[in-house]
C-alpha cells in the first residue's frame, strides 16, 4: 500500500485537488484520492461547492461499482458524518467497501464530526492528522469560522499617535497616506465580508468597495453589511455596491455573526467607526486589530476606540503583536487579543 | 601654514580638546589650537567651564606676549564677542596679533555671535564653517538650546495602543514592559532635567531620578522640576532627589523654559501627565516625542493626550516619524514635529 512518504506524497496530490474547489462560501475545499492496494492512483475527486458532492463521493463516482473495495482513501478533511444535501461520506466509504482512511485535519464541525469514530466502529483502519499543518492552511478561514461558529474577524481602525480617529470637527479625510489605505483596500479584497455602523455609513456615505490605486474595483469584493437600527438611506453609496448589502440591527453581534457564517462568511473586516468597533472588541468578538497609526497629533474628543468596559488595569485587553510596520509615513500594527483575556 | 587636510587635522584636535570641558551646563564645549606660521603648534586650550576663560583665551595665556603675533587660531566655534565674566575672545585675539582665524560653528548666541565680523573689521582672516557637521554634534543639545533660547524638550509617554495613559478607575502600573522603562530610565540620565505636572506628583509621588534595573540610581541624575501652582508635599519623593528640585507654576511656560536655560539646562524630559504634555505640544513647545505603545486596549476616559486646541483636520500637529522599534513587548516611536506646523 506504499511507504509513509508515499502517502504525504498522495496527501498533498489531494490538497493540490482540493485547490479546485471555491475558496470562499460555507464548504471548505477538500480533495480525496483512492488508491489500490498497490499504491496506484484508482480515483480522484474534490469537492465542487455548496450542494455538489463531497470530495470522497466524488471520487468514489469514478469508479464502476465494487472497484473501491479494500482501497484506500487519502483526504485532507476528516470525512463528514453528518446526512446534509449530500449524505455522509463516511456511510459512502463504508459502503464502497474502503479498508483504510488516512485525512489531514479533523473536521472542526458540531453536526458533521464523529466521521472517523463511525469509519472506525465499521472496522475501518483510520488515521488522522497527516501533515496537519498544511491541511490547516489549506483550509485557512474556514476552519478557524467553523470552530467559532462564526466568521474571523479584523477590526481595523486608522488614528493619529494620540488614538484620535478625527479633529474635534468630524474631519478625519487623510489621517493615513495612501500607502496605509492601498493596505487597507487589499484586505478588504482578501475578506468576505466589510462592516460598518449606520454611524459611518450617516456620516461618511462609503462605498465599502475594495479598490486599486487609480479607484478601480479589484476583482474580489467583500459583502458589505450594516450594523445597527437607522435605516440606511436609499441612495447610499453601498447600495450601489456589486453585492447586495446585508443589514442587521446589531443588538446581538454573536447570534447575527452565526447567521452571516450560516451564509458561508468565513471572514469579516469590520471597517469601524469607533462605536461599533469597540462593540467588537468588549464583546471578544475581534480576533485580529489592524492599527494604522498616523504621524499626527489631533488631542479633542473624537476617539478611535471608545468605552470598553475595562474599569481597572488589571483587566486590561493584553494584546500580542504579530507585526509592526511601517507603511509610507504610517505605522500599521497587527495584533491579537491574547486568549483567556 | 598648512594644507587643508592639515587645517582640518588641527580641528579634529579642537574638537578632543574641546572634550576635555564639562559636556553640562551653561556653556559649549569649545577647544583651540594656535598655530605657527609653518603649521607647528603654538599652544592649545579649552573651556572648563561657566566663569573660567574661554577656550582662545587659554591657549594664548600658554604663550609669552608676541608669541601669537602672525599665528592662526582654529577654533570649534566661533569666538564669542560679548562681555561675559571672561571678555570677548573676539577682542583677545585681536589684541594678540593672530593673523587668521578657522572656526567650525557659528555662535548661535543673540549677545555673543558676530565674533567673526569683529575679527574681520579689524583686518583678520576669517573662515567659519570648517566641519560644520562634526562641530554641531560636538556641540549637541547646548547648540539647539542656545539657538531656542530653551532647553531642548522631549515629551514622553506611554499609552495602551487605544491612546489611554490609564484604566477608568486611574491604574496604569506597568501598562509598559520591564524594556521601556529601562530605556526611559537611561533617556532621564542623559537629560539635564525632567518635568512633570503636580498631578503626576499628588497622585504617583515620583522619586525622577533615573535608575538601572535593579533600582539603583544611575551615574547621571537629571534635575527634578515639577510645574504647576498646587504644592509638592514635605515629605515627597522628589524632595529626596540627589538634585534640588526647580518648582514653576507653569503660567508662563516659554519664560521658565528660558529661565531653566539660563540656569545651565539644555535638555529638559517631559514624563507628563497629560495635562503638562499637552500643554508643552500646544505650545509648539516639543521637539521631540516619544511614545511608548503597549499592546493593551483600555479604552474609558483616561486619555494620553487632552486636548491641544485643534478643530480640524488641516491643522493636525504633523509629525516626522524618527524612528519606530519593539522594545520587549512595547512599541517605540520616536517622532518629530513637521516645522511651520
Ligand atoms: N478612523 C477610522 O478608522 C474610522 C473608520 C470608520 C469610521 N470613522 C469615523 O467614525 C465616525 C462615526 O462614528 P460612530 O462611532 O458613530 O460610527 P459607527 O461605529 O459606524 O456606528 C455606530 C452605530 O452602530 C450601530 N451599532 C450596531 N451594532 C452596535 C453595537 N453592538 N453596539 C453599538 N452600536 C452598534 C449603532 O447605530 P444605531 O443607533 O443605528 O443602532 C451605533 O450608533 C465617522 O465620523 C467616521 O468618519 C473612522
Ligand atoms: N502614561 C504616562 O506616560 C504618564 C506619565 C505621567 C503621569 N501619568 C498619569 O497621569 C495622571 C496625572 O495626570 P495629570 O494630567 O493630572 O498630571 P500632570 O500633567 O502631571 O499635572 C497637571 C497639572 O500640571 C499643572 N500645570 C503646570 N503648568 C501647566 C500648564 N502650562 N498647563 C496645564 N497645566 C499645567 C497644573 O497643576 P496646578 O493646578 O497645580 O497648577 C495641572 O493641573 C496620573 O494618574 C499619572 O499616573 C501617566
Amino acid at each position: 500500500m506504499g511507504s509513509r512518504a508515499h502517502i504525504e506524497d498522495v496527501l498533498r496530490r489531494a490538497f493540490a485537488l482540493a485547490a479546485n474547489g471555491p475558496a470562499r462560501g460555507l464548504n471548505p475545499q477538500v480533495g480525496c484520492v483512492l488508491l489500490a492496494d498497490d499504491g496506484t492512483v484508482l480515483a480522484e475527486g474534490w469537492h465542487r461547492g455548496a450542494g455538489t458532492a463531497h470530495a470522497e463521493v466524488a471520487a468514489l463516482a469514478e469508479l464502476p461499482a465494487g472497484a473501491a473495495r479494500g482501497a484506500t482513501a487519502v483526504v485532507t478533511l476528516e470525512p463528514c458524518n453528518h446526512q446534509g444535501r449530500t449524505g455522509p461520506c463516511a456511510e459512502a466509504l463504508i459502503e464502497a467497501g474502503v479498508a483504510r482512511v488516512i485525512y489531514s485535519v479533523d473536521d472542526p464541525g458540531d453536526s458533521s464530526s464523529g466521521g472517523a469514530a463511525r469509519l472506525r466502529a465499521a472496522g475501518i483502519d483510520v488515521e488522522g492528522g497527516v501533515l496537519r499543518a498544511e491541511g490547516e492552511a489549506l483550509l485557512g478561514d474556514w476552519l478557524q469560522a467553523a470552530r467559532l461558529g462564526r466568521p474571523v474577524v479584523t477590526v481595523k481602525w486608522a488614528s493619529s499617535l494620540d488614538g484620535r480617529a478625527a479633529a474635534a470637527d468630524g474631519s478625519s479625510q487623510w489621517i493615513t497616506g495612501s500607502a496605509a489605505r492601498l493596505d487597507v483596500h487589499r484586505r478588504r479584497a482578501a475578506a468576505d465580508a466589510i462592516a460598518v455602523g449606520t454611524g459611518t455609513v450617516l456620516a461618511d456615505d462609503p462605498s465599502l468597495t475594495a479598490r486599486d490605486a487609480d479607484g478601480g474595483l479589484l476583482p474580489s469584493q467583500p459583502v458589505p453589511i450594516v450594523f445597527g437600527r437607522r435605516e440606511t438611506p436609499a441612495d447610499a453609496a453601498l447600495r450601489r455596491h456589486p453585492h447586495e448589502p446585508v443589514f442587521a440591527d446589531g443588538s446581538d453581534l454573536p447570534a447575527q455573526l452565526a447567521d452571516l457564517h450560516g451564509r458561508g462568511i468565513r471572514s469579516l473586516f469590520v471597517e469601524g467607526g469607533p462605536t461599533l468597533a469597540s462593540a467588537f472588541i468588549a464583546a471578544g468578538l475581534a480576533d485580529e486589530l489592524l492599527v494604522y497609526l498616523a504621524p499626527v497629533l489631533l488631542g479633542g474628543p473624537k476617539l478611535a476606540l471608545g468605552e470598553l468596559g475595562i474599569a481597572s488595569i488589571d483587566e486590561a485587553l493584553r494584546l500580542e503583536l504579530a507585526s509592526v510596520e511601517q507603511l509610507g509615513d504610517d505605522i500599521l500594527v497587527v495584533a491579537r487579543p491574547v486568549k483567556g483575556h
